[in-house]
């Protein structure tokens, strides 16, 4: 094994793919290395830009494979995280059934784990991010989805079918009449809380407003000109309605944050993502989170930005990494 | 330490308190020992009576103290697990800050753990009840109240602040327009499926409803003499409304499951408590699960009935010891 304690994670996404050398310490040792994932030109090719990704990795660090102690992937699900294997995510259509986790210990000889995206994310910010002073921390990831991960001491929720922490599909109003969520069900959280989802509020409660608001001047067929940053974005600027849209969001993931502190109740609740960027957003969720959640545990829970960004997959990979290599080391 | 794995569990309620020695195996010695709570002669009594219940429960099986590993102890929340205090629970007025786990610690010499009462009632079922074979299990109870336990691993998720697994409060209506909750807030899942809100909502129901039913022979000023055992009887015997009242119940349950699913994705779930005693209502929430909760996980998921009924807490309560004791000596 390697004596300096260096780990490499891999953050497999549907478009790209980033990996770094990260200290025992949780430093990256480089700005990752990044390829174009290219799920399209199939999972043979996949699994070779991903060695190609974790080789640029250990290069950019200017060390060699002999200094890596062992490796961490992280990709979107569906999965089976105990196996190793992707089974059929929509964003690597047509993937099937990939063997990531043996493929790539056999290729380096190193100890590889594997992860669930959101998971990884998670335990980033749990070990070195927003979470580190925390014992429990969850994670909710803001972007096209809504995404998460659960960690209890430090130990991943990861779910006896790859689906723990799907903090997206928490269902925050009735299923006959909630909104319509991609997974087909209604009333799911991220049906209202994705970048997607605000947009489509906008448009939505535009459509009954009479006063004044520059929301219409972002007002397009498609979606393509109008995005969650500009409802944000004048919601800070003070646009009336583009507040409205910004504070039904925050009071939507409190509600997911108050499910899952009526289930597992954390120390912290994390948000992270596109939207999560400004104090005065984690406010308004806090303020709701206050109101709705249990008493109790609400009287001192933490709720944070996370602090990571987008580093968060490939430093949280390279965390379990770290970790399987701990445990064995105890074992 | 005694030689023979015994452990002695105590479960203790706002009526009575219950113990019994149980075998490594997880069997009891004997019948439990019961006492009167009596909460309201004050805690100092109250302690009184749960050693003297723990005494009993030894002689009950023929054994002495010297033959105890050591004593776990469960109770209603709220209280500090990690700390080993009863805080201020409603069932147990007027007691506050009752130090449990130290007293009976000094008192018998003996390891003593200190537990919540329903993550007690989880582990038993986990450990020896209907999720022994699982890896991970969430209990829901059914009483009076809605609690629950959730068990990952040989872990319970205890929470941060004691709240884990307070299955009861997860929302499964909006928190403006939901039912009200003896917690204070709308929608919680206690306001339409614990055995009180069962009868309510058959109130409710037979105000709005024109056809014939056997419900409104048992219907009274009070809820003394209508009983949620009463809804389900009728329901048995296919009386229309109250199989719509049952029908709705176990749709509530398996909202409150879909929630636990999306969170911590378990590979069962339990149902125990006065309710949840007939297959064809585990059948009905089984279907109502598959049929509104994540499609991945829900496909192999297990729902099950609770096996140990009211034995659960202290056969659980015994089990937390025995774990306590294995997790020191591995050390």
């Amino acid at each position: 094994m390697a004596e300096r304690g260096i780990y490499v994670g891999l953050d497999v996404g549907g478009t790209t793919m980033k990996a770094a050398a990260v200290t025992d310490g949780g430093e990256p040792l480089s700005v990752p290395a990044v390829r174009d994932t290219h799920p399209e030109l199939g999972q043979e090719i996949g699994l070779k830009t991903m060695c190609e990704t974790i080789r640029l990795a250990v290069a950019a660090a200017n060390l060699t494979m002999a200094d890596v102690a062992a490796i961490g992937v992280a990709t979107p699900g569906l999965m089976d995280i105990k196996a190793g294997l992707i089974l059929d995510p929509p964003n690597l259509k047509p993937w099937k059934n990939v063997p990531v986790r043996d493929h790539i210990q056999k290729t380096f000889g190193k100890t590889t784990v594997f992860q669930n995206d959101a998971n990884a994310a998670a335990y980033g910010e749990f070990w070195v991010g927003s979470g580190q002073e925390a014992h429990s921390m969850v994670l909710f990831t803001l972007g096209t989805g809504v995404g998460g991960g659960i960690i209890i001491g430090d130990m991943i929720v990861e779910g006896e079918h790859s689906h723990g922490g799907e903090l997206g599909h928490l269902r925050i109003d009735r299923p006959d009449c909630g909104r319509l969520c991609g997974c087909g069900a209604r009333g799911c959280l991220e049906a209202y809380a994705s970048a997607t989802n605000v947009v489509r509020r906008a448009r939505e409660d535009m459509a009954g407003f009479r006063g004044d608001t520059q929301l219409r001047n972002f007002y397009t067929a498609n979606d393509e000109g109008f995005t969650a940053k500009d409802v944000f974005d004048l919601a800070q600027a003070g646009d009336e309605l583009a507040l409205k849209v910004v504070h039904d969001t925050a009071y939507y993931l409190a509600l997911g944050a108050c499910a899952v502190i009526a289930a597992v109740d954390p120390e912290m609740i994390v948000f992270g993502g596109g939207m999560a960027k400004d104090e005065w957003f984690r406010d308004m969720i806090d303020a709701y989170v206050r109101r709705f959640g249990l008493p109790f545990p609400v009287k001192t829970l933490k709720v944070k930005l996370a602090t990571l960004g987008s580093d968060a997959g490939f430093i949280g990979a390279a965390g379990c990494a770290r970790l399987a290599e701990k445990i064995k080391a105890e074992a």
